[in-house]
C-alpha cells in the first residue's frame, strides 16, 4: 500500500486523510493538485453556509499547500497578513472536522489563532504586520541562533500600508533572514490604488525606460566606433531591460533579493522556487506570486470585491442567502445621504482607506468622481490628506471602520483635533461586528475618543438620526466623529430633508421616575424595549438619547438624573472609559451622588459570535438591561 | 536711494527690515546671503538662552529663504514637515520682534501655528505629516480651479515613517500638482536607520549596477557584431548607470518626477531650482536638496544630534548651561536600569524608533548592539516588531514619547494586548513636557490605555520605583505600560536591588483621616507636599499611591475611600478618561457613593511653558491640590 493509499480515508477524499502539513510532504504532484481540488470545493461548500473570506482563501491554495510542503512549519514560521486567507491553512492543521464551525459562536475563528492551533504563529485581522511581526520572529531567531525560517505572506493591497513599508525598511537594514512572500492579485478588498499598485503592474513601460535607454544611447554615441547597429542592439535589450526594473526594483531598493514573478497557482513552479529559496537565501527575500483572487469559483473570479467577505450565499448562482425584507444597512443609508449632501455642498469629499465597498462609498465614487479619494490602505494618511482638504475649504469626509480608526489617532488628535479642522470620520463598524471576532470588534471607540478636545463625538439611534447627523457634522466648524454600527437599520422612515442637531444636545425619549436610562446609539431601541418591559412590573424607566457622547448633554442628563435617582448607561463599547465613564464623570463633577450601573464591554477582548448573542453576553441587550435595572431597584443604595 | 537700502533699517541690520518674504523678493543674491548669516546669529542667539530645536533650523535657512523668494507664499503653501526647523520661516514672517520669546510661555511656540501667522499653513510637531496635509491641499486647489502652488519640505528622517509612504503612494497616483522638498542631512534627530537611507546615500554602488551591466553585456555578446570596446564603453558608462539609478529611482517609481540633488545652502543654485520647478513642472515632484544640519554653527555641525533639540547653552563653547546638582532625569535612570536588567537577562531587547539618546538608550546600544534596534520613525511597526521579538520568547522593550504612543494604538491593541505578549512600552515624556508645548505634551495615554485589555499600566511616584516596575515589567507575562515623565527625577536615593512589584497592588504612604489623596507618578510627591501643608491647618490626608493604572488596586483604594470619605485623584493627564475617571468607576462599581475631585488638565490643548507653570495651571502641583481639598472640605456633601 501506498503512502497515498494509506493517507485516503474511507471516504475516499485526500483532505480527510489531511491531519498535519506532515501528511503533505509525502503526497507527488498530482495528489497535491488533487487536493488542491478539495480544498477549494470545502471552503466554497463552507463559507457558502457560514458566510466568509471567500475570494482571498481560494487565491491561496496552492501557495498555502506548497509553503506548507516546502517548509518544516511549524518549527518554520508562517505568518498570514491579515489572516483572511487562511482558510485553507486551517484545513490541513487540523481543523479540518471544526471548519463547519467558521465564523460561529464558540467555533474556530475566521483568523489565524494560537489558542486554535500550533501552525496560527500570530493573531492577525488588520492588514500589513506580517512583515513587522516576521522580522522580530527572524531577529529573535538571529539572537538565539535558531535557523528555523520565517515566511511572511502578504499581499499587494496591504503593500499599500505604511507599516508594510516600515517593516521592509527597517527589514533591508537589518539584514536577517526573512522570506516575504508578495502575493499579487493586483486586488486586495477592492481594486488596489496608489502609486505602488501601478509600478507592480505596469512594467515599466513608459518614460523611465526611455530616459534610461537614451541615457546609454548617449554615452554610446560618443564614442565614433560604435554604429548604428548597436543601437538597435539596445533596442531591441529595451524589453530586458524593462523586465530588469520591474517590479522587483523597489524591493531590490530597500535591500531586499527578489525573486519572481511566480505563477500562483502552479503547485510545480511554486514548490521548486520556494524551495530554492529555503535552500540557498540568506537576508531578506521577497518571492513575488501572481494569483488570481477567488480563483477556481467563477462568481469570485468575475466579482472578487463582492467575494471578498461575503455573508452565506447560494453555490450553484452565487447569489446572497440575504433576508430581502431587512431594513437597509447603516452603511448604505450613509452612503446614500452623502450623495444626496454632496449635491447640494460643492465642499464636501469622500474619502476610503481601501474600502469603498465595505464603506458604502460606492454611489458616491460613480456620481462624485473628482471628489472621491481611495488612499489605498493608509488611515494615518486619509486623516491627515482629509486635514488639508480642509484647511482649503473643503469638507472632507473619512468612511472608516472603527477599528481600523485605531490606526490613525495621532492623526485625528495631532493634524486634525488640535488645529480644531471641519473633518467628518464616519465610523462604521462600531460596537461589536460580529463573526470578523475581536480583531474587527469596534468596542473601544468610545474610549479612545471621548477625551480628545475639540472633537464632538456623536452616535445616532437610528438611520434616520444618522442622516441629520451627518447634515450636522458636515457643516459644523470642527471635527466631528458619527459613530454606527454594522449591519441593518432599525427600519424607520427616513426624513424628507435635513435637520441641524444641537452640539451636545440630547433628546428625551421617555419621562420616568425610578431609573433614568441612558443608552448611546444602537443601544436606544433596546433602552426603550427594555424601559417598556419594566413598565409592565410597574418601573418607570426615563430614557434619554445623549446623541452625543463629547461634549455630553450635561443638563439633560443631570436633570433626569437628579429626578430619578438611579442611572443606567448603555453602551456597545467597553466599559472602561467611555460613554458610562463620562457620564460619572458628569455627575461627579455636578455632586450628584446617585447609583450609576455602567453596561457595556467587559474589561476582556469579546470573542466572535452574532451580534445580538454578543449583546446579550455583555447584558446590553433588552433583556440584560431589565435585569440590571431590577437589581439596582432590589439593591438599597 | 535703493530698495535694499531702504530696506535696512537704522540698526544697518538686513534682518531688521524684513517684516515679511515681500521684502525678500527685491534682494539680490549677495544680500540674501547676508540675510541667511543675519538669521543664523541670531537663531544660535536666541536658542543659546531659549533652548530648541537649533541644528534643524541651522540647516535650512538658505533653502528658506529661498522658498520664500520663489513662492507666492502665503498664497502659495509652504508646509514643513515636523516644524522644528522653521525658526529662519518664523523670524522672515513677522515674527522677528516676537522671536525673543520663542518657547516660552505666553511666547511664540517652537512649532508652526495657524493663530500666529498666514504663513503658517498648520499646525505640526510630529513627523511625516507634510505631504499628506500637502496632498490634501493640492487636492482641495484642483476641484477649486486655484493655481496655486503647495510646496511640502520633508526630511530624510521624515521620509523612514509609513505615513510619508503612504503620502507618496497617493500623490503619485493622484497625480495632483505638487512640490515635496526632500530636505536631506543623512540624518534626522540622531543617524538614519533603514535601508530607504542607505539607498539614499549609497548611489547604487552594489549588486544592482553589476547585474544591470551583467544583463545589457550579455545583450551585447549575442551579436557577434558587437565586440570587445563596446564592452569597455559600457563599462566607462557604469558611473552614469549609477547616476541614473539613484536617488531618483524610488521616487520615479512611485511617479514622482525627481530633480535633484541640488547642494542646499547655495543659494543661486537652489533658487534657480525652485523657480524651474515652479514654472516648468506639473504633477507630483520631488526637489532632492542635500543640507548639513546644523550648518555654520561648529558645535552643532559636528554634533548635529547633541543639538538637535538642546537646552539652553553657552554660545562660545557650546556647552549646555544645565544645573550641574539636578537629580538625573528618568530618562536616564530608565537607560542605565535597562542596561544593568540586560546583564542578568539574555531575553531583554530594547527598540527605539529613531530616538535612542532621547529615550536614554545610548549606552544600552554601546553595551548590547546586538540586542538594540532602531527601526527609524516607525512607531507602528516598532510595536508589532516588538510583538515578534516576544512570540519568540524574547522580552522586547520599547522606549518612545508618550505623544509618539499615539501613532502604535492599533498594534498595541491589536498586535500585542489581544495576544497578551510581554512586550514593555517605556513611555517617556508622559504628561506635559513644557516648551515642546500642545503637539509634544503626553497627557492623553493614560485615557488612551487604560481599557485595554490584559495591558498592565503603571507609573512610578519617583526613579527608584521606575526601576522596580521595570524589573516588574520585563519579567510579567502580559503586555506593560511604564509611564513616566519628561525631566529630573526626584533625587532620590536608588535601591542595590531590583524588587518584583505584584501587578495592580498600590502603596499607603500616609493615613489620614479627612480625605484620600491618588495621585499618579509624578504627581506624588506633590501630594505628600500638599498633604503635609494641610495637616498644618489640621486636615488629615490619607495618601496613596496607586502605582497601577489598569488595573486599579481596588481593594486599597475602596478601603481608604471608604475611610476618609472624599476622594481627590491628581494626574498629569487630561480629566476625560484618565485615571480618576477609572477611580470613579471603581468607587461607583462598589456602590461607594463619594464625593470625589477629579484633578487633571482640562478638556482643551494645553499650550507650551515650563512643566511647573503648567502644573499649577491646572491646579495639579501642592498649591492646586492643597486649594481643592480646602474646598472639598467646606463643600457640605
Amino acid at each position: 500500500m501506498s503512502i497515498v493509499d494509506s493517507l485516503i480515508a474511507p471516504t475516499g477524499t485526500l483532505l480527510d486523510a489531511v491531519d498535519s502539513p506532515i501528511n503533505l510532504r509525502h503526497l507527488d504532484l498530482a495528489h497535491m493538485e488533487q487536493l488542491a481540488r478539495e480544498l477549494r470545493e470545502t471552503i466554497i461548500a463552507t463559507v457558502a453556509e457560514t458566510g466568509g473570506h471567500l475570494a482571498p482563501s481560494l487565491g491561496v491554495v496552492e501557495l498555502t499547500l506548497a509553503l506548507h510542503y516546502v517548509f518544516d512549519t511549524p518549527r518554520d514560521r508562517l505568518i498570514w497578513d491579515v489572516g483572511h486567507q487562511a482558510y485553507a491553512h486551517k484545513l490541513i492543521t487540523g481543523r479540518r472536522d471544526r471548519f463547519r464551525t467558521l465564523r460561529c459562536y464558540k467555533g474556530i475563528s475566521g483568523f489565524p489563532k494560537r489558542s486554535e492551533s500550533d501552525y496560527d504563529t500570530v493573531e492577525t485581522g488588520h492588514s500589513s504586520t506580517s512583515v513587522s511581526h516576521g522580522l522580530g520572529m527572524a531577529a529573535a531567531k538571529a539572537i538565539q541562533g535558531d535557523q528555523a525560517k520565517v515566511v511572511a505572506v502578504i499581499g499587494d493591497g496591504s503593500m499599500t500600508a505604511g507599516m508594510a513599508f516600515e517593516g521592509l525598511n527597517h527589514a533591508g537594514d537589518l539584514g536577517r533572514d526573512l522570506i516575504v512572500v508578495l502575493n499579487d492579485n493586483e486586488m486586495s478588498i477592492s481594486k488596489n490604488v496608489g502609486a505602488l499598485s501601478s509600478f507592480l503592474s505596469r512594467k515599466m513601460t513608459g518614460k523611465m525606460v526611455r530616459v534610461l535607454r537614451d541615457h546609454i544611447e548617449e554615452r554610446l554615441l560618443a564614442l565614433s566606433s560604435v554604429g548604428e547597429n548597436i543601437l538597435t542592439v539596445l533596442r531591441k535589450s529595451e524589453e530586458s531591460i524593462k523586465g530588469f526594473f520591474t517590479p522587483g526594483m523597489l524591493f531590490e531598493a530597500l535591500k531586499f533579493k527578489y525573486i519572481g514573478p511566480i505563477p500562483g497557482h502552479e503547485l510545480g513552479d511554486l514548490i521548486a522556487t520556494l524551495e530554492n529559496v529555503r535552500d540557498h537565501n540568506h537576508g531578506p527575500v521577497l518571492v513575488h506570486v501572481i494569483t488570481t483572487k477567488g480563483k477556481g469559483y467563477a462568481p469570485a473570479e468575475t466579482r472578487p470585491g463582492d467575494y471578498h467577505g461575503i455573508d452565506p450565499f447560494d453555490v450553484a448562482t452565487g447569489l446572497p442567502k440575504k433576508n430581502p425584507l431587512a431594513p437597509a444597512s447603516y452603511t448604505k443609508v450613509f452612503g446614500d445621504t452623502l450623495c444626496r449632501l454632496a449635491r447640494q455642498d460643492q465642499r464636501l469629499v469622500a474619502i476610503t482607506a481601501a474600502m469603498p465597498g465595505g464603506t458604502g462609498l460606492l454611489p458616491f465614487a460613480a456620481e462624485f468622481p473628482d471628489r472621491f479619494f481611495d488612499v489605498g490602505i493608509a488611515e494615518q494618511h486619509a486623516v491627515s490628506f482629509a486635514a488639508g482638504l480642509a484647511l482649503e475649504g473643503m469638507r472632507p469626509v473619512f468612511a472608516v471602520y472603527s477599528s481600523f480608526m485605531q490606526r490613525a489617532l495621532d492623526q485625528l488628535i495631532h493634524d486634525v483635533c488640535l488645529p480644531n479642522l471641519p473633518v467628518t470620520i464616519a465610523l462604521d463598524r462600531s460596537g461589536v461586528v460580529g463573526p470578523d471576532g475581536p480583531t474587527h470588534h469596534g468596542v473601544f471607540d468610545l474610549s479612545f475618543l471621548r477625551f480628545i478636545p475639540n472633537l464632538t463625538v456623536m452616535a445616532p439611534k437610528d438611520e434616520n438620526e444618522l442622516r441629520h447627523m451627518l447634515f450636522t457634522a458636515v457643516n459644523h466648524d470642527g471635527p466631528v466623529v458619527v459613530r454606527y454600527p454594522r449591519g441593518s437599520g432599525e427600519g424607520v422612515a427616513l426624513d424628507d430633508s435635513f435637520r441641524q442637531l444641537d452640539i451636545g444636545k440630547g433628546e428625551l425619549l421617555r419621562p420616568g421616575r425610578d431609573v433614568l436610562l441612558l443608552p448611546v446609539g444602537n443601544r436606544v431601541f433596546a433602552a426603550l424595549a427594555a424601559a417598556n418591559r419594566l413598565a409592565e412590573s410597574g418601573i418607570d424607566a426615563a430614557v434619554v438619547n445623549p446623541r452625543f457622547i463629547h461634549p455630553l448633554d450635561s443638563e439633560l442628563v443631570t436633570t433626569w438624573a437628579a429626578q430619578t435617582g438611579r442611572v443606567v448607561t448603555i453602551e456597545d463599547n467597553c466599559i472602561l472609559g467611555g460613554f458610562g465613564s463620562g457620564v460619572l464623570q458628569l455627575l461627579n463633577e455636578r455632586g450628584l451622588l446617585l447609583p450609576c450601573v455602567i453596561l457595556g464591554h467587559p474589561d476582556h477582548f469579546v470573542e466572535h459570535g452574532p451580534q445580538n448573542v454578543l449583546w446579550a453576553d455583555s447584558g446590553i441587550d433588552a433583556d440584560g438591561i431589565v435585569r440590571s435595572v431590577q437589581a439596582l431597584l432590589r439593591s438599597k443604595t
